[in-house]
């Protein structure tokens, strides 16, 4: 990152406005990058998804057809349900305290998403329609998101900047999520 | 503000580029605290709304349940249709103009959508679905964009800057939301 | 741009701290603004969306107005569907890469869009029910933060930075999305 700096600051002159502008891209793009390949990724799922019920739908009008469909559609309607929410939390956790175990915690929540949709598509039909899966992984962003944001309070009215402990100790953490 | 910008200053050469970026920062997290502090407050509330429909629906299924299961169902999808869209104004609103308006606007939101959801879960079914809840709050978080646009063109190219006074006056007129 | 920033600079002494926030406020919203008026436009178009539904449904209630009522629904229930992923992406390939060939893509995005809602409330039923209209400006839209944070990592790791020239590529590209 620094050596980046370095790099632009050698290219202009230092009092340049145009230096300034070129580092607080960079700056950004360093800090958010990780986030935006999740978010890609998430998108690529959501067509797939999309793709399937439709599939599915274009195909033959059996009565153990339309039972398929009506399966996938409503695994695909919960999917959409929770990814605006999914998205936001994601984000927020993100920009507050740091992006690396966010973006971590994002793919596996794809995985776990993914692993849901086929498991509904499967033969079984779940009881439960689990409007919430996952929910142990937005329970984890959210909490980084509270933590950024008492990071940042302390730091505005007390003294004490204890950012670089807490994504440490967040880095760490996030891996328990792999624990099933 | 300033405090902690002169804080880190000190505790840094200013020439610093790693100084340059902790007052980046500071200023951006400065400027969304109150936005990520309504989003996570929405995403509880959300999961709260997931979480009655799906005890509702794991009940025990006689005609009664089914009926309160619909209506509960039907309340919980018009929330979650205009979830985006309520996001989207939110943090538009929040980063073109001022925060603390906007943020002050989603807290009625949310407080308007506990309400409506409520209601639907009441005895009596009400007549019209209102898909728009809280019609005015997004109007008002609209016209903040729109304002903010209007006055970062006037700044570009024009020569005037009359974003304080326009913060003063949208904290004002905010409060006027909480008329019924 | 760079314009405002002397004229900023002019009005304060350059090493005032407030001097600071105003260039960095001015940058943001210069790098955003056209994805927020894109945004506002897209929340008109779903309000309008919401208004048709909600109109329909509060007519009488014969047989021909449910079939009208039940194909309006499915229609604003596509729309909204897909609509989370298309401001992610809208957002994250104007960040990443360059803010007016995205807002370009949205508009034709949201025309795409009126046009597909109109067509399902007209007489004809469409037998494909289209989850996914406008996949050739998502997968443009796609692309373009691919490519943007492509360019991130070679800047970052490498030594190259292809920004320019893959902005005036983009910016051409966009104008092919309008034809048929």
């Amino acid at each position: 990152m620094l050596s980046v700096m370095l790099k632009i600051i050698r290219r202009h002159s230092e009092a340049d406005p145009q230096c300034t502008l070129e580092i607080m891209y960079v700056t950004v793009m360093d800090n958010i990058f990780l986030l935006v390949l999740v978010t890609l990724l998430s998108v690529v799922q959501n067509v797939f998804f999309a793709l399937k019920v439709e599939k599915e739908c274009t195909g033959q009008h059996s009565k153990h057809h339309s039972a398929v469909f009506e399966r996938l559609s409503c695994a695909n309607r919960n999917c959409m349900d929770t990814y605006p929410t999914f998205l936001a939390v994601l984000w927020c956790a993100g920009i507050c305290l740091s992006q690396a175990p966010a973006a971590f915690s994002g793919i596996i929540y794809l995985v776990v998403r993914q692993k849901y949709f086929v498991g509904y598509m499967g033969q079984t039909c779940q009881s439960t329609p689990g409007f919430l899966f996952g929910k142990r992984i937005l329970f984890f962003l959210s909490l980084m998101c509270v933590v950024g944001i008492i990071n940042h309070l302390l730091l505005t009215y007390g003294d004490s900047d204890y950012k670089e402990y807490i994504q440490t100790i967040t880095k760490a953490a996030s891996t328990l999520l792999l624990l099933p």
